[in-house]
């Protein structure tokens, strides 16, 4: 399988916030926002892999901007890193000023995704070959998610969890 | 504010799988279950506060086993640890066999909240007070879940992460 | 079939009352509330069961108190009493103060499941024994609504109902 | 006020089955078709009463006919007989064969709603006249289910309740 | 087949717009507007054809008028014209004052339907007789339409439109 | 006001077809694919003038090709014209094939917004320059199909509607 680009599955989806998905501060639910990213990371894992595929962890996510009802929101998702079955996509959530246009950042996250066949049984993907500063950040910060993702699962002791206990030294 | 335990807060919600929240495997869709539990947690943090109460974050969660379209499935979250305005909540997704009734763990996750007040600003939250060895176990590991966030979002150095940082020693 | 108890098919819905579930006055939905308990109580029909389930009926159903946007509501389902192949479900409605916590009565309704098999044909179910002074009570009173159910239905003469007639004399 | 007729509230919803809204047999779900009836009912009651309408009760409902997925679903509702600040509404529900056109009865239902002004406060409503045959005996039967109503929530005892005591004798 | 009238495929849909189906200004959103008249045309479809159909085209539609939030909807649909296997749907939408019961009309729009087996293969519909001089006057106007829409999709030259053509003439 | 480029009000909405969103063929509904696009092309309409925006009509929808359920649909929207205080809004669909990742076109649509102030009263917005052969070829039709609007709607003679005219000479 030839190794693709994090453009090869970038994912737009800009939608509005609607009254049914608020909260009492008027608001866009955490919840509705966590279902939405999901959507839009799902695609992007299917663009890298072309194949089914299934959530298989949410990693850290922090809701640092309410986003309020009538905003118009934008998730952009693309794959940061593919491991051998799993990829780890990288989410930002974007929020748009009616009157100024101006954009700014409501909050980011990562998922992982993992690809099946119809039987539901792991399958390879490509490779990801990382083209902007960023994207190599993300390529390379993915590994540290993965041993601490591991080391949290109790998969992975901390002491080989290389790159993880660097961080901390 | 007097402290309170976790059952004081411990929340069940259990529903369907409905046709309209299932994947092209027929199992529960990742961004509907991450729905349904922001729900559930958001309820326990209200209990323990009695206050508006927005997401903050999502720690890591593992979709560990598919749940399959007409299933039962009970989602149980209560606070974990009481921090000056935040709460962490810990929640348990079982789902249950139709004919033989056995429940089993589906997956776990960890939400944080905060309590504010009308204008949205952060207010203080009673101390949360273990009783079972589970919750114990759960309320130390917030300590360390919690510093592992500041650090992820660079508000903490890990060198001063004494909690984390002993992990890997 | 061993008999089972009320409490081996309680089932707890907890759940946030959504702005996209109001009426004009901005309280719940009377429609929305029937559906939830409908969920709840087939929930519980198959606990008892262990069957496929279908709503058969729904008995009266008071709404007695209004529930507003944002009330955090507890809907309580158990089986009341089994007959062949139906199953009365007697379902509680709480809803809960966010301020004081305190919990209230909101409503209560009765549901009648009918277990089937894949091609819908009834199957037979296991026997209900009540056990506390209100699970007693409700189940007595089960066999009068059963009565009063196929007198409506024009399937059993008002002068054979002997639990209803007794009532009124 | 001047007094109103069945048909002046007369009220069709025909609507499809949709996936979204069936349980595991690809039936309607019990939930949804209370949820329909409620709608048509409340817009009934409104169109006798020209006020804000809230739903008071369900009386017996009986689901006698599944409905497939895919279904074209008939809900006619109209007022059967007005109280005080209270309307019976006698909801018929029809499902339709796609391939004969043929319409067969599903179900029926009664439903009670209370007209109220902005506050919530209870208000008179016009009297309903019945004109055809069937209006005349669902509108004498309403006033032995209202009775039954009041019967069975303590408010009337049994031997006070005249039209409903003559049924067992 | 058989000829039919409108009348035999008139349908009736009428609901009250939710809190979550507004726009910011608290009307009914155009979007959820088009999938009821969707859904209401395919019922008037399907009862001209009793076939599976499936939408081909929707021809201009105008919002003359704001729906707003808790109001009464009608939206009437009939077959205005059928072709070898497609039909031309004529919907009616009308608002209903709640105070008044005066009852306005909100806009009008027109789908065209195909009806297909059950591999999605068109077949032959029966032919449409209007009977008011309404209908007549939609049927013979459908073929301007059919003809508009032919040379917009350039499949006709607009000089063998000869019903269009006229017009400008 | 300064004159903007489709580019700058240019939205993409990619997500997938959910369960709940398909007809009996197992392909997006009809009305589904119209709700999607016209909040695509009121984030558009909105991206171009800055100000509330509502729906005033749908031009002719063509549904060329089913939409299988769990493809990832793209709509793209642009503004294609502005007059005074209405802005086109041109739409064009895309599936993707999972397996072998092409894009082909499902459908087309054309959609017009009118720019208001908060009371609902219609402002001005700003002139629309297009840019690329496309855009200049959308931007010129605009015009015609604004006559023919117009023409439909009976608010200008045939003979008046040069631009359309001439295209049946």
């Amino acid at each position: 399988m030839q190794a693709k680009n994090p453009k090869d599955s970038r994912t737009i989806l800009t939608d509005l916030v609607l009254p049914s998905e608020t909260n009492p501060l008027n608001n866009l639910f955490g919840g509705e926002l966590l279902a939405r990213m999901d959507r839009a990371a799902s695609i992007a894992a299917r663009r890298h892999s072309r194949r089914i595929v299934v959530t298989a962890s949410v990693n850290h996510v922090a809701f640092n901007k309410a986003i309020p009802l009538g905003s118009v929101v934008t998730v952009e998702a693309a794959v940061s890193r593919a491991f051998k079955s799993s990829m780890e996509i990288f989410i930002d959530v974007w929020v748009e000023d009616r009157e100024s246009g101006k954009r700014s950042r409501a909050n980011e996250a990562i998922y992982t995704f993992v690809a099946v066949d119809e039987t539901g049984t792991p399958v390879s993907v490509p490779e990801l070959t990382p083209e902007t500063k960023l994207e190599t950040e993300r390529y390379e910060a993915a590994l540290r998610r993965k041993q601490l993702s591991l080391v949290l699962a109790g998969k992975m002791k901390p002491k080989d969890a290389t790159e993880l206990k660097a961080l901390f030294e």
